[in-house]
């Protein structure tokens, strides 16, 4: 067990936490509470969600400012003299927050890739994955002896730690399966997002990029079904192909020979059907259309999924109601000693218990807690690569070590 | 065959077709044309409506005028003098018009009637048939000397005329079947709605109402889900029971013992999915919601129907493209002479063929024509009682002698 070294000078950090959302939260309360953060700037496109999210914690430590995430130079000026920036904004503005850091000269990190930029579409040749273009800033990172840790939440993050645990145990890599489960409900509430709808929605019906027979390929909407047996308390649940950032780096930096990979997300078979549904009458679009207003006879502009969240429940109303638990859970399976050889690591983390022992559920808390210890390690060296790079490329064996130190109990098992 | 009488004053009539659209350019295109016909006035809330639908008619015979289907003292002036008012708007303006009617001594005619003005949920006792507050003006008629044919259209309508067929057939009635199937398509289009949208949505996923073992039942939306082998050029199509008018007259007036009594919709497996999909989420509802538009940050009032509707294709854009046919069929069931006996009554219109014989489709032509030549026949006496009541109660022989010079060809089977 690593064992902390209070107050010694290099090990101390200033970090900005761009984006007061939920994982902001869950950042700024484990980061606040820390002795060895020093300050951490909370900034948001909103100053007032800034400041009551700053508000919460120890005066002074804690700071809330303004931010445009499309301001460069406004970001690069604000991050000056801080160690980190954790950018938990939506992900079409890493490259502007990418930019910034470089030229503040700090260290970057983030939690998603924008999935929404490829343009390929299902049953093309894959011509662009999106990840590529963060990936390009590795040298311009290196050359500035900065660091770029991309995707490091739970999935991606966790996940993309527990295939490199699972490959380092293997000779050959044959298939890196990603499984993301949920059992949770929220009583009262027939579907009930734990994060935003509108990006549910978005994200869930991109078509999905898997890794097959060694190429990549685009796959159509909710492809996929299976029913995947994700460890208890979670149990069995339906899982479909959905489009996420570790199908776009495990296939290229496990190594190993890997030939399959993939991401499936469960999502109750019903919901499948209603986004599929959604989709064919295009009430998944964030294209604004013009609509009559029958009762009034006004036309409006509103994108249709506009609607669809304005009817489905506020993932923030729901957060301390969920109950039932999550899993991430990472299938390797390849050969060792020329025989075949497999491993199943995962966790689980219990919607009631992570909230009252976090105050948040086991949604957005293992988003963010990755990413607050993290930053930790940066700051004590036990993450010293320079570039930008994806989480699989470091050593596991400190994560494996922290993450229980933040509550995430980390489980494996051997497949026969 | 009946020969019409050309020219006989007491033949000839003035009528009022309140509502420029689909139906009543149906009823005003084969009035316009008749020389028994004297004048049509066409009012409408939107004179353009009203105007553009009399301008394509006989200058002089057709007139268009403005009217508010709310305003009883308006429109009682505005129909004095003529001989019949046929009420193709929205029928929660019914009684405001059948009040103008009887103010003004006009006979009256609709298609439709406001089912959902029914509060009963499903599984509740049924406390209200909607239908009984048109029914109710009966002796108000009556007494001035005038008639209201109620629900004259297809279903309701020929449906109801041919219930009647079929039950003067038999010594007792078991059950009363009506089918309602289309297995019409638009190139182009995976679901495309030949009648309003808005509508279609709202009349699918009301609870439906039906006749069971001698009882009224509220059932659940898009119940009753089962195939219906309509009649060759329509084939088997799946059904679903949904909120009709015969469901509230023909149990009541078809008398001879019927037990049971329902109205089927065919609707596309699919489409049908999409519509519980709609009602779960709430997509469905013609209430107003507050909505955030995520691309602007304004916001705006809309109903989720509203939006649905502006995402689906325009009817008006799809009458001539449809392709396949239509068919309303109604099965009788009872005894004849101590023996199972039960008769099937139908027709079968063609989209193309009656869009090319009448400039319409078979979805909007059928439920026109029979209005129109209910019309004609209420001039020349054929339809003479008084009080206001549904198409079952009268004679059905003259009508099944006229369909025919409308194009709508009744056919028949005995039931084993």
């Amino acid at each position: 067990m690593y064992v902390h070294a209070v107050g010694a000078e290099q090990d101390r950090m200033k970090a900005v936490v761009l984006g007061a959302g939920a994982i902001g939260s869950v950042i700024g309360s484990l980061l606040a509470k820390r002795t060895d953060v020093d300050h951490v700037l909370v900034a948001d496109r909103s100053v007032d969600a800034a400041k009551t999210l700053a508000s919460k914690f120890e005066r002074g430590k804690v700071e809330a400012s303004k931010l445009d995430a499309k301001d460069v130079e406004g970001m690069a000026r604000a991050f000056k003299g801080y160690d980190l920036v954790m950018n938990v904004v939506l992900p079409r503005f890493n490259f502007t927050i990418m930019d910034a850091c470089l030229k503040a000269g700090v260290n970057y990190m983030d939690a998603a890739t924008d999935l929404a930029i490829s343009r390929d579409r299902p049953g093309d040749a894959v011509k662009e994955r999106p990840y590529e273009k963060q990936l390009a800033y590795d040298a311009r990172y290196r050359d500035a002896g900065l660091t770029a840790l991309l995707g490091m939440g739970a999935d991606p993050g966790i996940s993309n730690i527990f295939a490199r645990v699972g490959a380092d145990r293997l000779d050959t890599v044959e298939e890196v399966l990603v499984r993301d489960g949920d059992n949770g409900s929220v009583e009262g509430h027939e579907f009930a997002a734990l994060w935003s709808p509108d990006t549910l929605i978005e994200e869930v019906l991109m078509p999905a990029l898997a890794f097959h027979g060694g190429r990549f390929v685009r796959l159509g909407s909710l492809q996929g079904e299976e029913v995947f047996p994700f460890p208890a308390p979670v149990g069995p649940l339906t899982v479909y192909n959905v489009d996420h950032e570790e199908t776009q780096t495990l296939p290229v930096f496990i190594g190993k020979g890997v030939k399959t990979m993939d991401f499936k997300l469960a999502l109750p078979k019903e919901l499948a059907t209603a986004l599929q549904v959604f989709q064919r009458f295009g009430l998944h679009s964030g294209a604004p259309v013009e609509v009559e207003v029958k009762s009034t006879g006004e036309r409006v502009r509103v994108a249709p999924r506009d609607v669809l969240t304005a009817l489905l429940p506020n993932p923030k109303d729901l957060a301390s109601k969920a109950t039932g638990a999550a899993s991430i859970a990472v299938v390797v399976r390849g050969t060792k000693d020329g025989k075949k050889a497999g491993w199943q690591i995962w966790f689980t983390l219990d919607h009631q218990a992570t909230y009252r022992a976090y105050g948040f559920n086991a949604t957005a808390y293992p988003v963010g807690a990755p990413m607050a210890m993290s930053a930790l390690m940066m700051a004590r060296g036990e993450i010293s690569r320079k570039g930008a790079f994806p989480p699989e490329v470091l050593d596991p064996a400190p994560f494996l070590r922290h993450l229980p130190e933040f509550g995430i109990q980390v489980q494996e098992k051997r497949l026969a």
